[in-house]
């Protein structure tokens, strides 16, 4: 669930950003005329985005009467109508392309997810994503990953200790580095370590981290070796997995698979906006 | 230009919503040891983000030094070193995630603006962005978009007079909402009116807007009636643009061609960071 | 019309600069207890300030019952009652010097607005502001000008370009920079040129810019030239320009004149504020 | 002294709000050439505003050199060089035109507050301010009258508590609301009572208040009625107080007058900005 | 009175300090459910915090009904409920953890001054804080402070001048430093001088400060001295002072006594939180 | 280690409240005269806030010299020199409270936390902190929980997902929370449960949570039931754990004791301030 606070203040600036001065359009006709805009769906895909149309109008006018006929989560189709949105026209004319922005880059998100989490549904592997949201928006592309099916990794830097490649080139050796990681991390921290190769695993495994990632590495490299990792640790596969390869590494057995195209690659769904009086 | 107070005030809202409680792996090893960060490119495109690259780092620490091998425009091939930056590992490491994602973005949107214009270079017509920038990062965006050889349309609400389909849907008539919108511009203000049918076209012209913007329009349609607009009055085409049909759009003779697509659809391009101590 | 999240935001900004702990006074008496402010003119002028009376009381308490009894834009008189709020004593008495102090401005920016475009009204010339706005209230005073009858020049330094004598003295010529200008302006930006002499003026018309500023000229010498000048230029006069000789330069023909004294030398209109329980 | 962190915080606010997206206008030549910026009384008056143009160019860039030839309280005379800046053209550009307003601002309150102090030299009455400050701006303008030779009233609501015509109002009586005054102060916390006739003046004595301010009362009433106040307490004339009346005022011998319009009625001191390469 | 706006501003970054991503136990049961939170003492003491809990809540969800049981600077007592907050369970259980620590240190600091204050009820004697708050909480700490039957000494450094040995130390001699702080403060502003010994004390009477402050004085010394200060300069006792000593310093006659330990030493009041749907 | 830009935007934060309008004192003797300040330690303890003295004078001005001669983390006694800062003389005046105030908080803390860790030193038990820390200042008070020898639980309520008593209730059984719970964790996110009973024990073990929380319970019975927890599940006690039990507490083999006091009934360190010119 969004933290409504940071919502609010966050479309708050978008706005400001957008509007300094006001929209002279704004000046062309009553505006405090009251007007329906609906939003409705030019494609099909999952919806995402509920608070943000909750949140947005009503910072404008409190008096704004929202109604939303989808939910988070939900399929939508070409011509579903998403949400009614009743207030005065210059509410909706100004507020109209900040929400649109962010749920279409929302539900396309939400959509990719799913459309991935279903083709390795049969399997054990949950979908991830990383730490490259577009900076300013991880709350909402986090969550849309979430509506999507998938799950969240790191938030933030603080939010688990990662060894990658540079901090173990920066240490003694990979032990050290897992030792010194050991020292630091508080009890709801986890420790994941990249590995290479081989030795790098043996090394992982025999060190007790939290969890392993597979890092570039083909699936049938993964296949094989994924024997030698105790229950205890989790593994993860990371790196050059795309739609097309997805289910092959899904079938090796690992616990998840973390894809930064959830957030790079993503082409926002289509939603229309109309406002009639 | 980008604003350094802008973008030192947008680098630092988005680090601390990255890392507020610090990195825990910064105390794996010493961090105040002095390592280089070498941005490296994979792929082939049009650079974009000097400023982001020269005001980042040394908001953590002032004695980073920085050395820019490309400037904003320059065509960078795979293996090109972009820029290396020596300073304490941890500034290197902590701050690597967001000028990764923003130079990747800005480059990635500055390739394809240039791949397009270099598309209809051969008409006087200019490629222009639009208004749905990613919120929060519409300054990043809209610059890399003249770095690419394109040209910005409204930045934000208050950059000159939109009159679309709503607007005029709640006037009188287009005539009307063409004779208020004269009596709020300001004189450095332009007024610019979609529109979608000949008899539109007509009432734009003879009521003397500054911009004709073509909607939806097929190319052979703008090409038949642009004859019609005098040449005080600029035109440009807008919707289903893409770069399939620019060429034809361009030919076309209209002044400027939006696309929306540029900020949408783009793939990041592909940079890498690698430290070395 | 004002952004009325970023009315919000000053004018929170604003209290709590003013009352960051709290009003001492605030504790002699039950404050609690409900009061009505009523705000009257004690001055002829232009009223400007609704959105700062309707939003600011009710920033403190949503229960606060404002009851206007002028709009933005009408003449009021001495005695004239502008507004009664009704709600707990402590709101009215912590918010009103606040609110005071931006509609006393806003109206006496309104009122001189109106006045001098009362002068000018038997002509086709436009009276506009300047960018010499008080840091901070630019959004109030640019706004003000426009409910005065006033239209607004660039509300920031994104609003267009403007060549003034220095951007000129750093380019090789006049023709180059506005050669390089026409290279950067997006389709909805304008290009304005300050002229001092006839030479300029030719190299303005013949490099067709969008707006020609006389600066500093006597009101004779614009008469003379302004004739060179096509009708798809625009004119502006500015520069010296004051409430005794603003009646010659419109008459001049000029379609603009701007007067940087609608925010510098104004006089706040003089409202009075009294509670009673 | 004005606290660093906010005048750059301030003038951080300022440049951003009117430069978003950065200047066109700095794309038409090579901003990154060195020029001076000479600022050049065009008045005669009291300069106000040294660290202003300490801290408001470097923000944009560290290397930029300051020369300041005058200091605060200093009088300057028309030609007279305030202060040459090198640096970036585009430094030089974009952020001259918040420090021209906000040092000719500063400079008119303190000439005004000093030709005024002077006035009343004669006499031991100190000229003071009052709340009224432009909403943002209180920080530069109650130190512009300390330049001046004069001195803060009130800071802000925390500043000491007024009992006002409304408080008195709203309580039993006088004596009541200067009780309840007595049983909230702190120890560094004064109380000052308007006093509108001889009644209120007695009850004001005999509370022993500190400060007893005349509301609006003629001279003539107060040099009356002055001797009935023990020296322990100060006096205060306030309301209707301007240059033709002030020397009346003091000879009355009150303490402090107060005058608003230090604030309200100033004319900016001008001052002329010149870029020179 | 606590500034509403502030105590919104300050809560809602403490919130999204919190839980800028959102709890992910608001995942795990349907949390827009209605739930009743029972705020619970659980000690006696003074309560402190009606606008905490007030406004917090409602910031999140404004349909929550609040229902105060006991107001600022009612004695609690162990099971005594405090206030019902029913509302979205969400909205209860992320909001609760920073309620309870602002009002359990509020009203922990409420109970020590009542305490204390209780103690020297006998004496003319006022209990007062010092400028010693926790960063950012100042507000909160101060407030409280009143609650408990305190007073606020300075609020910040604006809010008098006090004159340590620092500041003597700098100056040509203690006259000197008295007679420079005269020239600088405003009519609100009191002087307060800390002296160590008897020629100090004699300094400060006869340059007749606002308050003298004995500083780190034993009871005996000061009662041996006070005599000496006329009544129109107030007295305050600072340094060491504690519950067990400040009834012998209160009875020395001394108008105030300062103790930084109000908000250095206290024990927060316990409170429970229970939330049940 | 502490993010400097967060370091720098709280530092700054906590100026402005304390500084608004300038120290008054800082205009009766030349301020911009050089001293030196010294912090000297008056107590034996645990020093932290080498990034506080660093960040935090630099900020007013960039000329001062920060002289360190500890180390977060070593053991100071009475006398020791920490640091000596020497820069203009407001510089170290009005920024010396605030650093004071947080050094002296974060090395109680430190101190607090070395002492109880170095108490069950002989056990293999880790001493963590909750989540109750000061709403604004939980950076600060994390990091001197580390520099102690401690470890940071919960950092925000995004750091884990713990499952309390609250939760448990409002699901249909503890196995369904659980089970909700893991279908929203990401690999990153651990979940911990607390536990009041046996048979809570036993669920919470056959569903295989990441941590267990003892809560509320004897030493005694966490002795006894520990041996029921699987190597892979690791146990934390908490609540009513104080100095004298601590000890109890970890000989039990938990792995984790967290105490909330560590935050709560400090008693800060105390360090004293001198400057000299």
């Amino acid at each position: 669930m969004l933290n409504p606070l940071l919502v609010r203040e966050k479309i708050t600036q978008f706005y400001i950003e957008d509007n300094q001065y006001g929209d002279l359009a704004t000046h062309i006709f009553d505006q405090t005329q009251i007007g329906t805009l609906t939003l409705k769906s030019k494609d099909t895909g999952i919806f995402c985005g509920e608070s943000i149309i909750n949140e947005s109008f009503k910072l404008l006018d409190a008096t704004v009467v929202i109604s939303l006929k989808v939910k988070d989560g939900d399929t939508i189709h070409p011509e579903d109508i998403i949400a009614q949105i009743k207030g005065p026209v210059y509410v909706l004319l100004t507020m109209e392309r900040i929400v649109l922005n962010l749920i279409q880059r929302m539900s396309g998100i939400a959509t990719k997810t799913r459309r991935i989490a279903d083709k390795i549904a049969h399997t054990s592997t949950r979908l991830v994503d990383t730490r490259k949201t577009t900076p300013g928006l991880g709350i909402f592309e986090k969550f849309a990953v979430t509506v999507g099916g998938g799950f969240n990794h790191r938030r933030s830097l603080n939010d688990g200790l990662m060894l990658k490649d540079n901090h173990i080139a920066f240490s003694k050796s990979m032990e050290a580095a897992i030792e010194n990681a050991k020292k630091v991390v508080g009890p709801m921290d986890k420790i994941e370590v990249e590995i290479e190769n081989e030795d790098m695993l043996q090394t992982a495994i025999s060190n007790n981290v939290d969890i392993i990632m597979f890092d570039n590495q083909k699936p049938e490299w993964i296949a094989e070796h994924i024997s030698l990792v105790p229950d205890a640790i989790q593994t993860e596969a990371s790196g050059n997995i795309n739609e097309s390869n997805v289910v092959e590494y899904a079938e090796t057995g690992v616990d998840y698979i973390s894809m930064g195209s959830l957030f790079y690659a993503q082409n926002a769904l289509d939603i229309s906006a109309k406002v009639v009086i």
